[in-house]
């Protein structure tokens, strides 16, 4: 089953299903009006939501319509957490190396996290509004996964069964803000904007084969002005979801509607499949040349990341956004 | 004007207008549902909700009762934000002094600042759930504004005006967590779970005098079990609020009924004043006398935390609350 939400002047949207290839969608809300409230009510929500997305497949779905795929919001426009990790090792050896920093984790053999603003989503080809040009904007692309609530405690062989939606996040990053902000120790604040997410949100039975492990292990698509800059795979992550989301839970109870982000993706084959964020080139960069080449992104730039299946077809939709100055973005 | 929110089984529980003397509150439903929603629409509802409380002050308040002051939720039970600075120098200072550590500011002159939980907060009476006793257990007493919403890029001098309430917070901490956490420079996921607040929250007039440069100028009063512990004056914020907040909407917006927490209270004269938690006060034990000698809380421990204005009477209801293991806390 796929999902997505629709803009209609809410803070939350509207809720559609939406069909497997992304071509027709229809109205949820007479199952529940958005996303996150069907999230809190989800073995309730669920079959009914699955029932509407069989009449969509099969056609008989009164009140489909085409899906507006770049015109929708973040699946979640707004939820109430947002923690977002580091899983990816290569991209940590990356880093430290160009950078002579540590990535100490917190805990050995723990992953590490930081928690992102979540009240301000952004939609997948909606302009991402940013402060200035000179902050060293770049894209990060990322899997997230949606779960409902998870109590405090619930160990790692648990947390795969909170999983109810799978999507794609570009976790846009001021990099000038970066290693200063680590340094104090304190996470990010400045050098994490706001996060958009794909068209649509996924349930994992619909990635087959792929999601295993708590990985989906295809490769992940990132485009910068039309041109390929990476293509990595999912899968390599060095902790798979269970782990990130019982770290997340260690200590908290996670709200139905909390998204865990993956980190950026990096595998350490970079030389062939690239990378899916700039400043993990430009770390490349130094290690072999001495110093970094590529710049940061201009206002008017676009990213754009997407997954294709086996077949070829995209699974989430894409995001395909531009960064832009704050008060000149379109509706997001 | 004094807010609180009473338990009535919902997420966002149910908004009542309280008396300045926290001894009547009414219903304010009729009004907003919930002070979530009161925040989106301040100007809408704020006029409504005043006039309220001078009929509720006058005893011509249909419906009046007694406020139930030990037992509410937090004003707001989860918000879409929780942003919590450490703007008191003599803390920086002392815990750099103690743990041989740079609190390196991510800009010069910026505040230090981190996004916590905001997706499940804790009364101000109810037990404070947590995972074990062994990890490090600590209460931090702050104080705390509730924004409407603040566009991206306001600066300093235009952020007092979106300060909406102030109230009083408990950031419990799990101190076994928190160095290694910092180090990793992702910020904190286990060492900061739930994080309760006051009784009432209350509009910045209510402070008369004593709120001035966007500060409380008054003692916060924290007792361990029965013990006074410290009553630092909150006063002495290195930063003020309209700086925390410009800090905090640099590169997102924040939401209405976003948290702007000050961090654990501090004076320089902590020989006098004491301390607003027990890692600092251990700090001060490392440095004077070369060991910590106060323990961490155990299970069953309580804190309390209170500010009173000049006549001796409560501002804002004491937090007073036990640390408890998960599972067998009371409702919060």
């Amino acid at each position: 089953m796929k999902l997505a939400t629709l803009r209609d002047g809410s803070p939350d949207g509207e809720l559609v299903v939406v069909s497997r290839d992304l071509e027709r969608a229809v109205r949820a809300t007479a199952i529940a009006p958005n996303l996150l409230s069907a999230l809190e009510s989800w073995p309730a929500v669920e079959p009914s939501l699955r029932a509407l997305a069989s009449e969509l497949e099969r056609g008989s779905a009164a009140g489909a319509f085409d899906f507006p795929s770049a015109d929708v919001a973040a699946p979640l426009p707004r939820s109430w957490q947002w923690l977002d990790a580091s899983a990816f090792k290569s991209h940590g050896e990356l880093m430290a190396r160009a950078f002579k920093q540590t990535f100490s984790e917190a805990k050995p053999g723990a992953p590490l996290m930081y928690q992102g603003g979540s009240d301000d989503f952004v939609g997948p080809w909606a302009d991402m509004p940013l402060p200035s040009e000179a902050d060293g904007i770049d894209f990060e692309a990322e899997l997230a996964v949606v779960v409902d609530r998870v109590p405090m405690g619930t160990p790692a062989s648990r947390a795969l069964e909170h999983v109810k939606l799978v999507m794609l996040a570009n976790d846009a990053s001021l990099r000038s803000f970066a290693l200063a902000e680590k340094q104090s120790g304190f996470g990010w604040i400045h050098a994490k904007p706001a996060t958009s997410f794909s068209p649509v949100a996924v349930t994992p039975d619909e990635l087959r084969g792929a999601w295993r492990d708590g990985r989906l292990h295809l490769p992940v698509r990132i485009a910068w002005n039309g041109r390929e800059f990476g293509r990595p795979n999912a899968g390599e992550m060095s902790f798979g979801f269970h782990d990130l989301i019982a770290h997340a839970a260690y200590s908290r109870n996670l709200s139905a509607g909390t998204i865990v982000g993956s980190g950026t993706i990096s595998n350490d084959d970079y030389a062939t499949v690239g990378s899916a964020c700039i400043t993990e080139r430009r770390a490349i960069e130094m290690a072999e040349r001495g110093a970094a080449v590529t710049g940061y992104m201009r206002f008017g730039d676009r990213v754009r990341i997407e997954v294709l299946d086996s077949a070829g077809q995209t699974i989430f939709g894409a995001i395909d956004q531009r960064m832009v100055a704050a008060g000149s973005a379109t509706a997001r």
